[in-house]
């Protein structure tokens, strides 16, 4: 018998199937709010385009079972992907570089919602340390260390110059944050147990950009 | 001969060479900015962790070559690179939901930076419409159509609540509009002419949150 077991009794997604589930989240939300009671997986793959069986599959890995002929209760999967996908909880992060796309994201209602609790800002920028934005406190980037153990934070948004990013980056692990938001088009190097998650929103315009072209 | 060979003489870049190009411009402003005159594919590739023999191909389908033993002129590079991916052209968007993301791209100077001329917001909240945001105006949902003639716009940034966001593409397709980037988590059905782009940012959460969860 394997100890571990019980330790790491979570089943490990794999990442595909991680990113569907919100597709997921979004539909039934929809359902829900239309008082719909149940689905099957065949009207989730209709509505979005993904194979029934994929989805059963996707769905297996949440501690919840169809009903044959009836389907999913939505209601119920709702609850159990908002909790699976960790929106439920709080977590504690900062945004780093204050500028328009972090003062963006620090404004944003929406994040609270899924699950992110922006504690604070921080810059280099002396005409925004000290001051706050939505009531959250703007700091002194030589600060993050003292204020990551203060406010136990876990994740970094990071919103700066991109020529900036690597060693911003760096500045934040040695922080002790564990994962970083990376919003710059910079491909940030970290070790293995650092999370990086990349949302370059401004090279996806390049895809919008370049599929219009081609489309015409 | 094909006639057609002038009209489409823009070679069709694969999607995941598309998607590594501004990696590279990233990396490669990074070094303008430090006055770095040349840089090989092979230094390229140990920074940003791609195979220099792919970032070599990718990077065939721009107008420059590198030279033998020097690699690539790096300003000159980033003139190209910021060039192919339609950086320097302008072009008309429109944010349809003007709520806490939506304005926080109308504030977002850098998507400008990036190409992106923000003409107008559309709404639906009478507190809203008629109010604007760093200069730009708010207006009815109504009047999507006719502004779209108006304003000549191409894309519409999708950041309305998800239940509406479906019927909310529809209206913009019917009004003219040929590309959606879609920031909803909602897999938006549209016909293969329109090009949609997803950004669900609060997605993005999940990723980060489950991973965090397995590096422990």
């Amino acid at each position: 018998m394997n100890d571990n077991k019980n330790i790491a009794s979570r089943p490990v997604l794999p990442e595909p199937s991680l990113r569907r589930l919100p597709w997921y989240l979004a539909y039934l939300r929809m359902l829900d709010n239309q008082h719909v009671e149940y689905v099957s997986s065949t009207q989730i793959s209709k509505e979005l385009n993904v194979d029934a069986s994929q989805i059963a599959k996707d769905l297996s890995f949440l501690n919840i079972k169809g009903k044959t002929r009836i389907g999913y209760e939505v209601s119920t999967l709702v609850k159990e992907l908002v909790d699976f996908l960790g929106f439920k909880k709080k977590h504690n992060a900062v945004v780093i570089g204050t500028g328009s796309l972090g003062g963006a994201l620090m404004q944003d209602v929406g994040l609270a919602q899924y699950g992110l609790n922006i504690v604070a800002g921080f810059d280099v920028n002396n005409q925004l340390i000290g001051t706050s934005i939505c009531g959250i406190p703007i700091y002194d980037i030589n600060e993050l260390a003292e204020r990551q153990k203060e406010y136990n934070v876990a994740i970094a948004i990071l919103t700066v110059p991109v020529e900036h990013s690597q060693e911003v980056a760096d500045t934040a692990i040695r922080a002790g944050i564990k994962a970083i938001w990376n919003f710059t088009p910079f491909r940030i190097k970290a070790p293995a147990n650092i999370v990086i998650a990349n949302t370059s929103i401004y090279a996806h315009l390049a895809i919008i950009y370049n599929r219009m072209i081609n489309n015409h």
